[in-house]
């Protein structure tokens, strides 16, 4: 009797990957050494060409397949579209997915241990910016003999790491799918990161960052950060089908308990999440998204900025999506045109809003199992499927 | 020398109606006694025949139009369209503008004393709804002789008073002006209405809402919540043009100070309102916009909860506006002509979002100016113009 869905990579073990060369960083400081820790699904061929890399969002991790246990209710994040004949097909890819410096799933970050004090790094920890977490994971391919991705993918705040590979190490690319992504963030997105942040700074609990010392976090300011976030993550249609005004209760309670169902869901929402993420990290990943600007060294010209990509693209946008609209994936699309890129775009129908790139939308899956079948071409990889 | 603009209403002063008799409101309590303060701009004429009602929005006062004294900077909110020889002209027509119930701005509300126990009502004060307010300004209209408005006009949660009036008081009101508002809110508005209460009622300095016998007020969650409003109020192209990216300094500082420009002014209007606003009224505002709900009683059929309107609609949307987005005022409407009424219904292309209906457009003012033109000839007001 099977323990997971045949569809499923089954039981995954996260390994770590430490590093002792030092990282120069972009904001000037260096990281003197770090782990990364990460998951593999499928087997690396003799050549070594069939590797690719999945980049996470915001609050992502590197366990995006299959089950830590048999107890794990919930797969891997992106377990809609990672496993075997799924589109991104385990029997003929190496998948690799990390969690980026600055996390607090393993990987190096607030919550780790700073050589230098011997305490947690905490609010000292650098700032990393997108150029950062492709720097490390160039390394983390290095270790594992990937001299060169067949693909790229990531939604979101990952997708931006996609595109960030395709600048940084255009020869290490052979394939890059950019996912509900934005070559950079609107004053409106920046504004939404401003309140989280001040959400939990301002939150007595946070001790300048401190807040493990004090034995402590600040729940309150991240429940209303992921509180203000699922805001955005969800379409108002999404939200309008899912909850409408439905109450909770018959009648009015002209109080301040739970009265409508959008309420209770997105307390839940916070809570939740606000026991189980560390603080610290989610600035950093805020500071991450708002400093991503491919273009500004290139005086806001984005095709310019472009120039060193060398692999074919699909951007993906989904109509509803309000956090990273259509119209951003299509300035990327243009600027790639401009470029002289290759690359197909297509505009997925969904009521999921953001959240939609996470998942199982049948055309989505459709465009996904088509381009990672081009990819498998490209790199003749047919026969093994 | 004048000491004010030409077109502008001039030196006003509120002024303070006292209620002995108590009001029944909605949620089954109470009022045995209350306050009103109240602004009139222009002359009553001798039939009664030409006031008008403002009803104003969240954080709305009585204060529409002209100056307090000749130190104030700022006129009042609705300066714009109130004056000699503007939209709603005072020189034919005598405007009333109220504080609403529950107000932090003269009214009775949660900042006054309850008069049953000699403390602040505090959290105590009864959570009022539109409908509760719509009672007690008819009750001033009474107090001032006026048996029927020329018209009642309003914007956002003013707008919603503005359609109550038509439904409790359907004879006492000759037209009504519904301006970027909805017949009720979405489910993504609650939910961005949760986290402004979350985050005052979170905040380790609301004492459950008892706030002022600690000396102090929930200024950081105050804050939050109109950081939160504001994103809400422009449109994602205003705060775009607005600020875009626009860096306070040359370079990133890898830190949490200020960076981008729409940060320092979201902090910055966030502080402000946090120390002029009572955290009590905030709350009752928002639960008045979700209950805001009349075709709750006719099984969501708003058409059929209009059938008691008996006066001419203007309803006005904006573009750019996606707190109350033109589809939401295209239902109103749609309602209203499948309710019989007569209904005029202009969308303004405007890209100042929600906030447009407090703004000059010129093409606003115009159809605001043939509106109240309408007012006029209708109750043959034409000769005092």
């Amino acid at each position: 009797m099977p323990e997971f869905p045949s569809d499923s990579v089954g039981l995954v073990t996260p390994q770590t990957a430490h590093f002792d060369d030092p990282l120069a960083l972009a904001c000037g400081r260096t990281l003197p050494a770090y782990d990364l820790v990460y998951e593999t699904y499928g087997t690396l061929n003799a050549e070594r060409t069939n590797a690719i890399l999945i980049c996470h969002a915001l609050s992502g991790h590197h366990h995006a397949a299959g089950f830590h246990s048999t107890d794990e209710r919930k797969p891997g994040w992106w377990d809609a579209h990672i496993g075997p004949g799924k589109s991104i097909d385990t029997d003929r890819f190496f998948v690799v997915s990390v969690n980026n410096l600055g996390g607090c799933h393993g990987s190096t970050g607030p919550t780790s241990e700073n050589p230098e004090t011997g305490r947690q790094w905490g609010p000292d920890f650098p700032i990393m910016t997108v150029g950062d977490w492709v720097h490390s994971q160039a390394r983390l391919a290095d270790r594992l003999g990937i001299e060169r991705f067949a693909a790229v993918i990531g939604g979101s705040l990952g997708g931006m790491q996609v595109l960030q590979w395709t600048l940084s190490y255009p020869e290490r690319i052979a394939h890059a799918g950019v996912i509900a992504a934005t070559p950079k963030l609107s004053a409106q997105n920046i504004a939404f990161n401003e309140v989280a942040r001040q959400a939990i700074r301002s939150d007595p609990d946070f001790h300048d960052g401190w807040y493990a010392d004090h034995g402590t976090a600040p729940r309150r300011g991240l429940k209303l950060a992921r509180m203000v976030g699922h805001i955005t993550y969800l379409s108002e249609d999404a939200m309008g089908s899912k909850f409408g005004r439905d109450l909770r209760t018959t009648d009015l309670n002209f109080g301040f308990d739970v009265e409508f169902q959008v309420e209770s869901y997105l307390r839940y929402q916070g809570d939740t999440f606000s026991t189980s993420f560390d603080a610290n990290t989610y600035l950093l990943m805020t500071k991450a998204l708002d400093y991503f600007d491919p273009a500004a060294p290139h005086d806001g010209d984005l095709a310019r900025a472009l120039a060193p990509a060398a692999c074919p693209f699909l951007v993906v946008s989904f109509t509803t999506d309000w956090r990273f609209p259509p119209p951003r994936s299509k300035e990327l699309v243009n600027a790639l045109v401009r470029a002289d890129k290759s690359v197909s775009y297509v505009n997925i129908d969904s009521s999921h809003g953001h959240d939609a790139f996470l998942m199982p939308e049948p055309r989505y899956q459709a465009v996904f199992a088509a381009f990672m079948n081009r990819v498998a071409g490209d790199l003749g990889l047919e026969g093994q499927s």
